[in-house]
């Protein structure tokens, strides 16, 4: 399975792909930020990162997007920039059919280390160490992409073994569901 | 001067067109809800708020988009939502080269009623007035979407005026950005 993560901004959107399945290595496509200049109007930020995850999605042909889930606990200016760079991920995403996951920071952290309280070192350690590279991506954006990615594998294979043992234990409408939600991204993870 | 004015949010995107010029009476072109079912993926409902916008632009060929500005104070799930339903709606403008304005919910009310601080019927009572219509605008987001495009074509004339006079009286750098600005609010009206 592959899968494009993306850590949005509006003045850096770390993106980064990695290919993989559960129990298995996993290995690094692809790494960078996507960055728009901070002087320039909203709009014009938002066209420059819909056009640089539009050149990712099409060179890396990834099964799914995972993107980081926005809260609104902090800053005001900085979430709202975050919040509108993520819609532009996800729509980017789902214009082309793609199935999108969010995942909280904490999720993110959890998965990769162990701790959903870890700091960015440990992330960016473990994610040097999970994709066997010889230094930590950088800046940390491009690290939390790649980790966000790796996240994804993991938990969405754990969710759908989940969704195939309530399909297969409760005929009701919710096994319906989850059956199609399986079948679903099974077919996306051909 | 034509306007789209757009009152974000996921479950119900308002939309209005009012063509004008300060000093004149107004004309409504067009008003309308973009909708999307709740209980669709956010990536679904982003991709059908950008089609509803792309067909608003499409049919009425606005000269400027004025959108809502989103505070972060109210509920966390709804302003996430409001914040990526701008996002796609100050994209699709940006995307064709029009200028977007961010309008504050008070800025518009007291364009329209003279009270940053009026309620909903006020508001609709004055679109009602000013685009001489037989009835308020329903449902409210379409009406707020009126009084948006209104707030614009009044704002954005005195603004004008202002960077004019700025232009005119001091030639440093600000003079020189200011007629930059000017002369493209002004490109954008012919």
């Amino acid at each position: 399975m592959r899968v494009l993560g993306v850590d949005p901004g509006l003045t850096r959107c770390g993106v980064g792909v990695v290919d993989g399945v559960p129990g298995r290595p996993l290995t690094m496509v692809g790494v960078g930020v996507v960055r728009t200049p901070a002087d320039a109007e909203t709009g014009r930020r938002l066209v420059l990162i819909e056009q640089g995850i539009e050149e990712w999605l099409d060179e890396h042909r990834p099964e799914a997007v995972a993107v980081e889930r926005v809260f609104s606990q902090h800053n005001v200016r900085t979430v709202m920039g975050t919040a509108q760079a993520s819609a532009v991920a996800i729509l980017c995403a789902a214009r082309r059919g793609l199935p999108v996951h969010l995942h909280t920071p904490s999720e993110v952290k959890a998965a990769v280390t162990g701790s959903g309280r870890a700091d960015k070192a440990q992330v960016g350690a473990m994610v040097t160490r999970l994709l066997r590279l010889d230094a930590p991506p950088k800046p940390a954006d491009a690290a939390d992409a790649l980790a966000l990615a790796i996240c994804h594998i993991w938990r969405g294979a754990a969710t759908n073994r989940l969704q195939q043992a309530i399909a297969a234990h409760s005929p009701g409408p919710a096994a319906r569901t989850a059956a199609a939600r399986t079948a679903r991204t099974q077919e996306s993870a051909t």
